[in-house]
């Protein structure tokens, strides 16, 4: 991302600061930080953090520790990197204080019970004392519409994945196994410049893939069963999220006319996407084809989600709690049928949502034409 | 692990319940949801759950959805897998009134402060209301001394780790990056049956090496100066923790001289280990024969943590907060010395605390002998 990002992307932070009641945000949520100021460090474990983001009327701080201090200062060049030598409880108190911070916004859904509570006890000593006042989701609610660089950096993911997935599918065999497929995904994608994987391979074959959420095992792929390949990577901060599934040999009819059933759903819901329809809307649409086609008690999740920093974002597609589509949004599209003990179908494509329709970010490619 | 260690655990679990509060504990985090019930599945996303559990008085329950059902069964059988339909916040107080429960435990540093006040808004509306009750640690309390299966575990852990580090060691070579290596660290991990690193491996070479936390770069190893190798895998749920720092050709004499210093201190160190002894103590002697030899200023972290089902937990080896070392802890040693802009030297050993003392489990070898 170009500096001018981080820079319109605090200032309009502070805009809606102007328009809500905390004078300051704290910025503890990974994606959100990263966001925010560029810097990119993760959090080693739940309760570890590499740092935190403080953006006041005035100035963006970064608080960090020394081990995060070089990468800081170089990844996000408008924040004043500060350090808490002491710890952030004897810290964040005292820089409140020194900046006469009154109300101090807070990420609700990700700050827990405990340090809230021990935050709030130093807060209330300090004179004039600092209320906590929850950000309600202000942040998220700013990374749902990508902007140009970002829908840039999402298809470069989108695009390398794509490639890699079609290299796999290439070297499929009935003999190797799950887990042999997972750690060559993971092998090319690390290979090709990518951070990270964005979550744990699918690679789930015959009764493994009426699992939503398999783990990739020693089971080999065998033949005339779907073989469901969920796979998604990171790179330049940017998640990508994708499904397609294959089969080897002559495919079963059964899996075959599902297959047929979830492609049409999934054609169907992509045909609907566009600006100005709510979020809803897609996600009845795949869920009717499957339904009509006497399969509505096999398809148990949601059609997408968004995505971005993070593989699931906001907004969701699915039947519960109605947003607007806008355009710049970034969603999945993965209707599925899942037959249990027997095998599933999968099929996702991430798309970015133009004025135009939706732009497909996952290439369009390895579906079949039954 | 033993399906009677999950007994064990539970039924201790209970007696605790029954001194302090809260009649039922709900359990979230991760790592306490493994080491009580076995059921190894990791949340995807920090704000998406695989599951929880809740012990009450009679009867363990293992609170997840349709996409986990299956290994819930499979992993955890002395558990009643229990499905919420229409999500936790509908779930859960349903399930608590009708099992009668007044006061709800909860673990407040994984619980978020959002969560806790949805929960608590409708725990307020049953009649007769459901209070929450914070845990204060109690799970995380009954870890901190592992028992003789999970020593075999880590042990496991540790050798398989210690086996794929010599091997790597072997391998250096001065043209070779940093990334390149971690690559095959990691991929040795897979090949070795390990489930995941423990954490992303640091190899730091050159000024890298003053980094405590150092992301793998394409530079080069190099010759005369240290190569931090700080790595770690996870086999069977259990992590292990190791550092050991490699010179190729001939080591400049100040490198050299500072490595020698944190061996030093690393043995004395260790000496100290064992049953009754004060945590801080350890970490005094340590920092001690480092700061007599003039390096005091760069020794900036502490001397180790106790290790498990994480990589970080309780007890730490520390200045701060003295805890009682007891029979059973597992704990790293891990003193460092760091020339900012020029490189760094960290050892590292993984032991157990047992009455004779510390028992090396990550082999005590790839040390020189300046």
């Amino acid at each position: 991302m170009k500096r001018a990002a981080f820079q319109k992307r605090t200032a309009d932070l502070r805009e809606k600061l102007k328009r809500v009641p905390p004078d300051a945000a704290w910025i503890i949520q990974p994606e959100n930080r990263r966001y925010l100021s560029g810097f990119k460090a993760e959090d080693p474990q739940l309760n570890e953090s590499s740092g935190s983001l403080l953006i006041t009327r005035k100035t963006n701080f970064l608080i960090t520790d020394s081990r995060y201090e070089t990468e800081a200062r170089k990844e996000a060049p408008d924040f004043d990197v500060t350090l808490f030598n002491k710890g952030l409880l004897e810290g964040l108190p005292d820089l409140l204080h020194r900046l006469r911070t009154k109300k101090l916004g807070f990420e609700e859904d990700h700050l827990t019970w405990g340090l809230h509570g021990q935050l709030a006890k130093k807060f209330r000593k300090l004179v004039p004392p600092v209320r906590l006042s929850p950000l309600k989701g202000l942040v998220e609610e700013m990374r749902v519409v990508k902007d140009k660089d970002e829908i840039k950096a999402m298809a470069a993911s989108a695009k390398l994945m794509a490639e890699i997935l079609g290299e796999v599918i290439e070297t499929l065999d009935p003999e190797r196994s799950e887990k042999d497929i997972a750690w060559q995904i993971e092998g090319l994608a690390r290979e090709g410049g990518a951070e990270d994987l964005a979550f744990p391979s699918i690679v789930a074959a015959g009764p493994n893939g009426a699992l939503p959420h398999a783990v990739p095992s020693k089971r080999k792929l065998g033949t005339g069963k779907p073989i469901v390949l969920d796979v998604g990577l990171k790179l330049g901060g940017y998640c990508c999220d994708m499904t397609r599934t294959i089969f080897l040999g002559k495919p079963e009819p059964r899996f075959k006319k599902i297959y047929k059933i979830v492609r049409k759903a999934q054609l169907a819901a992509l045909k609907e996407i566009r600006p100005g329809i709510e979020s809803t809307y897609p996600d009845s649409i795949a869920r009717e084809v499957i339904k009509d086609a006497g399969f509505g008690a096999y398809f148990g999740h949601s059609l997408g989600h968004g995505v971005g920093l993070a593989t699931h974002e906001r907004p969701r597609l699915s039947p519960q709690g109605p947003t607007v589509l806008k355009e710049g949004m970034v969603v999945t599209v993965e209707p599925g049928i899942y037959l249990p003990g027997k095998g599933g179908v999968r099929l996702e494509e991430m798309v970015v949502i133009t004025k135009n329709g939706p732009r497909i970010l996952t290439t369009d490619a390895h579906f079949y034409d039954f």
